[in-house]
């Protein structure tokens, strides 16, 4: 399964950043092109929230429904995502356990792949969601 | 070792939400008390982001030269992070490996306990930071 695409603009890197990830490479264009990324890029919280939105946005249009995001048994950036760049991701369905911290909810573990440009590999994250039981 | 407390504001809260997370427990007051949660409350990635940023800064005011978060090795949420509520983190440090993907830099596992008020478990969170060779 796959989901839609979606890029993170100039402002929405620098305002997360300023909020939450204050690094040079992640607030200021020269920075980042300084750096051992050699751009301004996102913040690694930025990209994994980016990627969980579009994995919810697809496992509801698949009819998992979705309620939360209880938790990440593992989570590693391979890339950096820069200003514009397309953001994807591909999800398989891993094990779904009876019952979640969520009343009336199943766990199912969802395993992502985050592509960047030319599907590279960004990211990689393992995921529990608690989902509708019975959907 | 712990750091600073912080907190996230209703429109902090929000804003992250519309942007990341758009859960109507994450984005409407009412939406919120009628949840599992009670109230209004935070993404979990806004709190991991904040946690991590606590975290950053301590270590820098310990010498440990944080320069990237490279990988979260596991990350689990306990209870929901509403608004005004002060964060704190309890900070151990873990092994330390020579060589990092960051050039000139080590890996330091750090095992950061994320605190609510009177000191309350809100998320348990492994990471990998890069830090600075020698320092």
């Amino acid at each position: 399964m796959n989901s839609q695409a979606r890029s993170l603009s100039h402002q929405e890197i620098i305002e997360f950043a300023q909020a939450f990830d204050p690094q040079p490479y992640h607030l200021d264009s020269a920075a980042g092109d300084a750096s051992i990324f050699g751009g301004l890029c996102a913040s690694g919280w930025q990209v994994a929230a980016l990627a969980t939105q579009l994995v919810t946005e697809a496992l509801t249009a698949e009819g998992v429904c979705p309620v939360m995001l209880t938790g990440v048994p593992s989570l590693t950036w391979r890339k950096p995502t820069f200003v514009g760049q397309s953001i994807s991701t591909g999800i398989t369905l891993g094990d779904r356990k009876s019952g979640s911290m969520v009343p009336g909810c199943d766990s199912q573990t969802v395993t992502i792949s985050v592509f960047g440009p030319d599907e590279s590999l960004v990211a990689e994250i393992t995921a529990i969601f608690a989902v509708e039981s019975g959907a």
